[in-house]
C-alpha cells in the first residue's frame, strides 16, 4: 500500500484503514466511522460531526449563490446528525477564501448558513476565516444525542429496510448542472438545498422504531453496504419500491442508477424490526416526510443483492460516490 | 463596502462587520470573536474552536513532514484552548487532499495529529477527508472550561502584562524556509511545532491570576489591540523587556520587528491586576514556561503604544499577519 495516491486508495479504502486505529476511551461512547461520534463529557453525551464543501469537487462557481453554498455546507453536517436521531446545537465554520473573492459574497455565504442553522434550532458560535486557492466550507457541528442513539449497526435479518424521501433527485440535479450551469428545476433545487430528515430521526431514535440508521449520502446501495457491514448482515433491496420520481428513472440508463448510486439525497435509510412496524405505522404522520419500505434486512452470506420486480437479481452498477474518484456524468 | 475582494477588506474587516451579526442566545456564555466560544449544553460549559492550515497559505510542501503538518494543525487549536484556561477533550478533522498525495503520507499526518492530541490529554473522534486541488487541514476541538475561563476583555488600567515564553522565534523560522526550504535550527522547530501554554492558561484561570488573556497568534501588537479593544483599555509595552532571543532581535530590521509583528508565537499575553502580582510569583513554577512582564495596561485614551529603554514612543511597524494580505518577507 506503501507509495499509493489518495486516487489509488479512494477515500474509503483510506478510512477503512485509518478507523480501526483511532484512539478508544471511555469517554467515547460512539467512536468514529458512525454518522457523527458520540462523546461523553461529564454527565453530558454530545454528538460531534464534520464535513466540508469544496470548489470543483461538490460544486462550481455558478451552480449555487453563496447563501445556497452556505446553507448547504450547515444541512449536510445536520443530515448527519439527524442520521443519529440528535438535535443540533451549536456549529463552527472553518472557511478558506481566494483572495478575489467578493466581500459581500462571504457575507452571503455566512447569512444563509446562519438561517439554515437558525431553522434547525442551532446557533453558528464561531468560525474561522483564511485564504485559500480555492473556496472551502468545512463545518462542525455539536448536537444533543438522544438517550439511545442511532447506529449503523444493530439491523438484524427480519428487519424491514426503510428509507424517507426520495432518491436520485439531487444526483439529477448535479448532472443537469454540469450539461448546463443555468439548469433550475425540482431536482437542481434539491441538490442546491438538501433536507435533514431530523424530525424523523428523532423519532427513530427516541420512539425505539429503528434497529439501526444511516444517512443516504453516497448513495443509497454504498450507504446500505455501511450498514451493513456494521450490523454484520446482508440485505435485499427491491428496485421497484425504491421512491424515485418518473423524471429521475427516466433519466438514468437502466432507469434506477441514480436512486441507487446517485448520492447526495440525504435521506435516511433505516430497519425497522417486524414489532416495532405498529408505531412506525403510529408516528409516520409525524415524521414530516413520506417513508418507504424498500426490502428486509438478510442474513450475512445473502450479500447486499438488489431484485426486480419478478424477484430476480440485478447486475449492480458499480460503486457510489467517492470524492477521489470525481463526478460520474 | 459593498463590490470589495476579500483581499481589499482583509480577515479583520470581514470579521469586524460578521461578528456583531452573529447570533446571541441564552446558551452561548462567550460568543465567537474571543479565542473559544464558549457554549452551554445542559448542566455543561463547553469551549469550542477551529482553525485550518492551508497549503501555500500557511506552509509550502516540503517544510514539513506530514507528521509535523499533522501536529500543527492540532497545535494551533490547542493554543485557542489554552488562552481561555480551557483543557483539550475532543478534536474532529476535516482535511481536503489533492488525489496525487501519497496515502501514507497522510497516514502520517493523521497519526502527528492523534499523538499531539493524546499528549495534551484530548482524543481525535471523527473527521471528514474530501478531494480538493489544495491541501488543507481544519481542525475542530471540543474541551472543557474552567469556572472563569479566560476572555480578552477584562483588563483594566494598572495591570501589568506579560507574555509566555518567547517571541518572534516561529517568525524567524518562517523567514529562513522562506530563503532555503531545508533550513534547520530552533527557529525553524519552533514555526513547526508551536507550544500550546495549556498548563499556564489552566494556572491563570483556576488561580484567578489573570483578568484578561490572549493567544498570541497574528504578532503581539495586533494580539495586544484585540485585548486593549475588547477590555476597552489602551496599553504601554517596553520594548526592552521583551522576551526576544538574540537571533530574532539580528534578524529584524530594527531589532524587535519580528517580536511585534512576527506572528504564529502561540504564547499567552495576559493582564495581572497588581494585587494578584504575589499569586503569580508563587505559582510562575509551576507554569511550565518562563513568562515575563513586557508592560502595563493604561486608559484607552493613552492608545497602544512601545516605548524604548529611555521611554520615548517607538515608531510601530504595520499591523500584523492577515491572511489576506500574504507573507511578509
Amino acid at each position: 500500500v506503501s507509495a499509493r495516491t489518495l486516487a489509488q486508495v479512494g477515500e474509503l479504502g483510506f478510512l477503512r484503514r485509518l478507523l480501526p486505529r483511532l484512539p478508544r476511551g471511555r469517554d467515547i461512547l460512539i467512536p468514529a466511522g458512525d454518522d457523527c461520534a458520540l462523546v461523553r463529557m461529564g454527565s453530558r453525551r454530545l454528538l460531534l460531526t464534520t464535513d466540508a464543501l469544496v470548489a470543483n469537487v461538490h460544486f462550481r462557481p455558478g451552480w449555487m449563490r453563496p447563501d445556497q453554498l452556505g446553507r448547504k455546507a450547515y444541512l449536510v453536517n445536520a443530515s448527519d446528525v439527524a442520521a443519529m436521531g440528535g438535535r443540533p446545537r451549536f456549529a463552527l465554520v472553518s472557511a478558506g477564501v481566494p483572495p478575489g473573492y467578493p466581500s459581500r459574497d462571504l457575507d452571503r455565504l455566512h447569512r444563509g448558513l446562519m438561517a439554515a442553522a437558525r431553522e434547525t434550532g442551532a446557533l453558528l458560535v464561531g468560525g474561522n476565516l483564511v485564504r485559500a486557492e480555492v473556496l472551502f466550507v468545512s463545518l462542525t457541528l455539536a448536537a444533543d444525542s438522544p438517550p439511545r442513539p442511532l447506529q449503523r449497526g444493530g439491523a438484524r435479518p427480519g428487519d424491514l429496510l426503510f428509507v424517507t424521501g426520495r432518491l436520485g433527485e439531487a444526483a439529477l440535479g448535479l448532472r443537469l448542472l454540469l450539461r448546463d450551469p443555468r439548469a433550475g428545476g425540482a431536482a437542481v433545487r434539491r441538490f442546491r438545498e438538501p433536507i435533514p430528515r431530523l424530525k424523523a430521526g428523532a423519532l427513530l431514535a427516541t420512539e425505539r422504531i429503528a434497529s439501526a440508521a444511516i444517512d443516504v449520502s453516497d448513495g443509497l446501495l454504498q450507504d446500505l453496504r455501511h450498514l451493513c457491514r456494521a450490523s454484520n448482515v446482508g440485505a435485499r433491496v427491491e428496485l421497484a419500491s425504491l421512491p424515485c420520481p418518473a423524471r429521475v428513472r427516466r433519466a438514468g440508463a437502466d432507469g434506477y442508477t441514480l436512486a441507487l448510486t446517485g448520492g447526495e439525497d440525504y435521506e435516511l435509510l433505516y430497519a425497522v424490526p417486524p414489532r416495532h412496524l405498529d408505531r412506525l405505522r403510529r408516528l409516520r404522520p409525524s415524521m414530516g416526510c413520506p417513508t418507504t419500505r424498500i426490502g428486509e434486512v438478510m442474513p450475512k452470506t445473502h450479500g447486499v443483492r438488489v431484485v426486480d420486480a419478478r424477484g430476480a437479481s440485478v447486475a449492480l452498477p458499480a460503486g457510489g460516490f467517492d470524492h477521489f474518484a470525481g463526478w460520474r456524468r
